[in-house]
């Protein structure tokens, strides 16, 4: 018998528990000393499909995500349910979605399920925000062929295995939906490796300086794969007419981007002048944020290359006009947005989790489609690191560049809201990104082990982070 | 012809209008050296008149607030239209309300509103937050005998004027309605008046001493007020046994939070060891502010009493335990919320602005009422001012408790979700926080000028916030 007088008090009791998951998850994965991504998401995984299993409805709403938006949608408008919904979801989930809808709780799950998802997406937005934020465009200049052919490679290798296999599993589906699933095995995840090569003690060697160095193109190489494979499900197109059409917009939006972009920040702050500087940087950083990342969406690109092209372009020097003195410059842009990514991007992973439907996997041939991802995805990034050169570790550099993490599911949500993923692919998705991801750290120790290359030149000790 | 593949992009869209309306507002306010919070407020209500003259369908649906979710509600349950609505928006809005929400950008204004709604809710429980963290109990016991009298006086008689103005204008009205706008006209905003001293370089006087220490009481009383009448309009009762119980539950609730909070705190404190002291500080927080706003609505109370106990319990030094080293302690709980409450906090301002209906007050009824509440708000504070004694100048310290700012708006929202307030009470109140915060700052330079008197203890010199 709980009385909600104030309609915000479900969300916020819905929302904080899946934080608190989340918490519960990461300080789980700290204790097994894993990344902390992994966590949230397996926790959001046992969390998510146990629950279902006792039929607690919130669960049965936040796991089908924004299918149950579209159904909402359609009541709405009016429509004759039964005509459209197959679309969308299969009948019989759709019918106890809106059993539930329809039931004393009904607006309170749909209110959480909704903020779960807003607060999700812009998670992911600051989250990409921050690989920006981090992604120097200097360092890329200096990034070396051996990196260069690696990050090529590994891309353009578990992509076109990727592509393969899925076709051979699935060839009824569409060539979008192969081409979504290879593009999603192209992602590095950045944060995973540098974190298990510190561990290792082993930045300082030269197989670290290819692998970070390559693991930081593959962030700008992926989400260029990203905007053409989008743009081919948008458009449903698969000419060159099409394609060459998305390369245009995409090219239109990174030029002018980066053409326009420091001018935009530049007038900002000329308007902003009277605030103060605290303020300056968080509004001024947060509006140029969202502008881009709407502003890419309108380009027929994901929001999240908008808010990865707002993190290489913001600097802390743009704020050097309000005087650099110690304490009014206290904090920097990412210190500013911690607070707002810290809170947000958990939930995006928890509800990843959840999203992971296991009952798929009753399926053999989803267990078969999981598999053949899986082995495409481990052999394209391991077969990428031969290219290294003799004279390197060639299976540490590979084995480096195998955790998809953040990035890869980054890559399936866009690709289930698109809805070329269906549940099933999701989830093999997911599977693939938690055993990539778990797999890196004990195989980059034994292919450590077998020896590398200290690096001489101490000035490239380390791969350099923007000023 | 825009394509929004993805789903946030309209929401971001729609968010980062509002903000940027904020930004403008609150640049303008600081030009014209006003609070703010009336910039920002203001650019509300002028952005909001004007896009509805100009017939823009999004304000339609945001100035109708949480009365459009209640429609959706209706018509997700398949109700007959025709036979509930009148009762949540008057049939012709309603009509039109639907047949925006069936067009092609329907579902994009939903989700927009749905989100402005949520974020604006999230910053008025941060920013209660913020007062509870700059609310210090130990003050309190120190705050002397004069600014409790002043601060009993300035929640009693304003809320006695109010009652008795809005019955004598609104016989037929329920007498919640009439105790809630009576409860809104006690509250009293601290930062408005405490900015104004500031100026006038007054904050050492005695009569800045009595009139800062009252507001701060005056927080204290006037969301006791509020539990009070919102638990009467809960209940829909007026019998004393049910206000019994609504001041029950609301002293169990506060005892329950002060005894308890601090062990909770300490509880999640030793869970969350593992984590890195910025982490910990910032979930801690989180976490707890949230289960105290969840358990206050438990209680029958409102979300931000929970939200504003949390701020009062938490402290900085329950983060001892990760060691007070500079660099590890660099951030205090109050900077790292502060991120998330000035993106939230100003679009619960603008969209409160957005609300304020001018057409309202074409109707002299309405008029007469907002008229009323004007007169009764100011007079009941500057009235109270009498209490505090001869020898001070009892009219600067009246004039000093009038501006209700952040928290008479929390006051009138709340009143509007529960729906004791209709559209046109809701512009009254607005338009009464906003004369009432313009008016603070030139009457108190005239009533300063007849003399104050310095404060000779130095050390009460100022109102000292927790450490």
């Amino acid at each position: 018998m709980i009385m909600h007088n104030d309609p915000i008090a479900p969300v916020i009791f819905g929302v904080t528990l899946i934080l608190i998951a989340a918490l519960i998850g990461r300080y789980s994965a700290r204790y097994f000393n894993q990344p902390t991504v992994l966590g949230e998401l397996l926790m959001g995984v046992v969390l998510g499909n146990l629950l279902y299993l006792f039929g607690y409805d919130l669960i049965i709403i936040l796991r089908e995500g924004i299918a149950c938006t579209k159904i909402v949608q359609i009541v709405i408008s009016g429509t004759p349910i039964s005509e459209t919904i197959t679309s969308v979801m299969d009948p019989q989930t759709a019918a106890l979605f809106l059993e539930i809808a329809r039931g004393p709780h009904g607006q309170e799950y749909l209110s959480i399920a909704q903020a779960v998802d807003i607060f999700s997406r812009y998670g992911v937005i600051f989250l990409l925000f921050h690989v920006g934020l981090n992604t120097c465009i200097e360092e890329l200049k200096h990034v070396g062929m051996n990196a260069i052919r690696v990050a090529l490679m590994g891309v353009l290798l578990p992509f076109s295995l990727g592509f393969l296999v899925t076709w051979w599993l699935t060839p009824d589906a569409s060539h979008a939906m192969h081409m979504f699933l290879g593009a999603t095995l192209g992602a590095t995840s950045i944060g995973i490796t540098a974190r298990v090569l510190q561990d290792l003690n082993a930045t300082a060697s030269k197989e670290s300086h290819v692998i970070l160095g390559a693991a930081v193109m593959d962030d700008v190489l992926g989400l260029v794969m990203l905007s053409i494979v989008s743009g081919i499900v948008v458009t449903g197109s698969m000419e060159i007419n099409s394609i060459f059409h998305t390369i245009l917009l995409a090219t239109l939006f990174i030029s002018s981007t980066l053409l326009l972009g420091p001018h935009i920040i530049r007038l900002l702050i000329r308007l902003l002048s009277k605030l103060d500087v605290m303020e300056a940087k968080l509004f001024i950083s947060f509006v140029f944020v969202m502008l881009l990342a709407w502003f890419a969406n309108l380009a027929g690109l994901a929001t999240i290359i908008g808010a990865f092209a707002a993190g290489l372009l913001l600097h802390e020097k743009h704020f050097n006009a309000w005087g650099g003195s110690h304490r009014r410059q206290k904090y920097s842009i990412q210190e500013l947005f911690s607070p707002l990514e810290s809170i947000l991007a958990p939930i995006f992973f928890v509800l990843m989790g959840i999203q992971v439907k296991l009952e798929t996997f009753l399926d053999w041939n989803v267990v078969f489609l999981a598999s053949g991802l899986l082995i495409a995805a481990i052999v394209g990034k391991v077969a990428a690191g031969v290219v290294a050169g003799k004279q390197l570790n060639r299976l540490s550099i590979g084995a480096g560049m195998m955790p998809r993490g953040e990035v890869g599911l980054v890559f399936a949500a866009i690709g289930k809201t698109l809805g070329v993923i269906d549940s099933a692919m999701f989830s093999a998705v997911v599977l693939m990104v938690i055993i990539t991801t778990l797999a890196t750290p004990p195989l980059l120790k034994i292919a450590m082990k077998r020896g590398v290359h200290e690096e001489v030149d101490s000035q490239h000790k380390k791969i350099k982070l923007c000023e």
